[in-house]
């Protein structure tokens, strides 16, 4: 597998890992590069019509990865209990979690046999900060998801997660709120993309920390 | 801690691991015992309203515990990507993990100082079966979530999850799901929510398997 020229479709490619993933792989494989506004083609995540388009349109492809997602860095205080739609756990629920869980379950329909699919959740499931509740709650239903689907994933299409600490390159949005954690290099967390495309490893959390 | 009579709402109450914890707390505590037809109290956790209205009525409360929750086991072939008011996942996120993690965060308001959160998760984030795409996924995500929230709870109260795996008193039922898991008995899993109450952890996933 490692010699074959793959092809990727890269999702939340202008971001600071993305960015990193695609000088990675760009090196061996076509890269194709989606965003919600910018790359060669446009996605958004929380519309399920769309990412159905761009796999439809791009088909064969070989590979998913996502490198995206949001959710609501808050107070815990702040999270009053509410209806799902006026949660402060919707954001992430709607967003990093069932954004990334659609993609996955577009892409098991639609990749080549032996396909990958690679989601993006984060440290803050196993070590949460101030904060971090609704961040953390994602990061911990998309791990599980990844262990859950990997078993039931068709046509020997695998699935994993990256799971990376606080990036150098972010310290200054995030460093804040990651007082003591070390921080990784976006070009090493990129090697975890690498990894879950290029190895045979699936059902797993590829933790960069 | 142990040898104060403490006032406990347990919402689930006539289910199979809500008859036992009954019987185990109820020989040291006051019980009061909620469901969505049945018990002291009627609490609908997917009704904000009808959750804190219980707290209201019922203050002061010593601890909460939660034995119930709701999510759909499917094959992971039929999750077809969908917006979350139509997606299969909805019934395990606003039933199971927002039910909860909204008692929770009313509980966090209203308990007594010192007072516990218990919620119930269970075995298949860490050992999926086939079907369980959906439950894992929430498992994951309350047990992150108790982790975090933890950490941010107010004047000492505690909060943690009792994760079961497959009880002997459900396998007519659950059975075909579990091949291959030892079947725990309904009465070690009220242990844990004794534990969750009676001692002081917090932030832990209590595991009976």
């Amino acid at each position: 597998m490692s010699s074959k020229r793959l092809r990727v479709l890269l999702i939340g490619a202008c971001g600071t890992i993305g960015s990193a993933v695609k000088a990675n792989l760009a090196e061996r494989h076509e890269v194709i590069t989606a965003g919600s506004k910018s790359g060669d083609i446009q996605i958004d995540i929380m519309d399920v019509t769309s990412i159905k388009q761009a796999f439809e349109k791009l088909s064969p492809l070989d590979a998913v990865i996502m490198t995206l997602g949001k959710a609501t860095f808050a107070p815990f205080a702040e999270l009053d209990a509410a209806p799902l739609e006026e949660s402060k756990h919707l954001l992430g629920i709607e967003n990093k979690l069932m954004g990334q869980v659609n993609v996955a379950q577009v892409a098991r329909d639609h990749l080549a046999d032996g396909g990958s699919i690679t989601l993006t959740t984060g440290i803050l499931n196993e070590h949460p900060v101030p904060g971090s509740v609704s961040p953390s709650m994602v990061n911990g239903a998309l791990d599980a998801f990844v262990k859950a689907a990997a078993m039931e994933m068709p046509r020997g299409i695998r699935i994993n997660s990256v799971s990376p600490s606080v990036l150098r390159q972010s310290l200054e949005k995030y460093g804040p709120f990651f007082r003591g954690f070390k921080p990784v290099e976006a070009a090493d967390v990129a090697l975890a993309y690498s990894r879950s495309v290029e190895s045979l490893v699936t059902g797993q959390v590829l933790k960069v920390w």
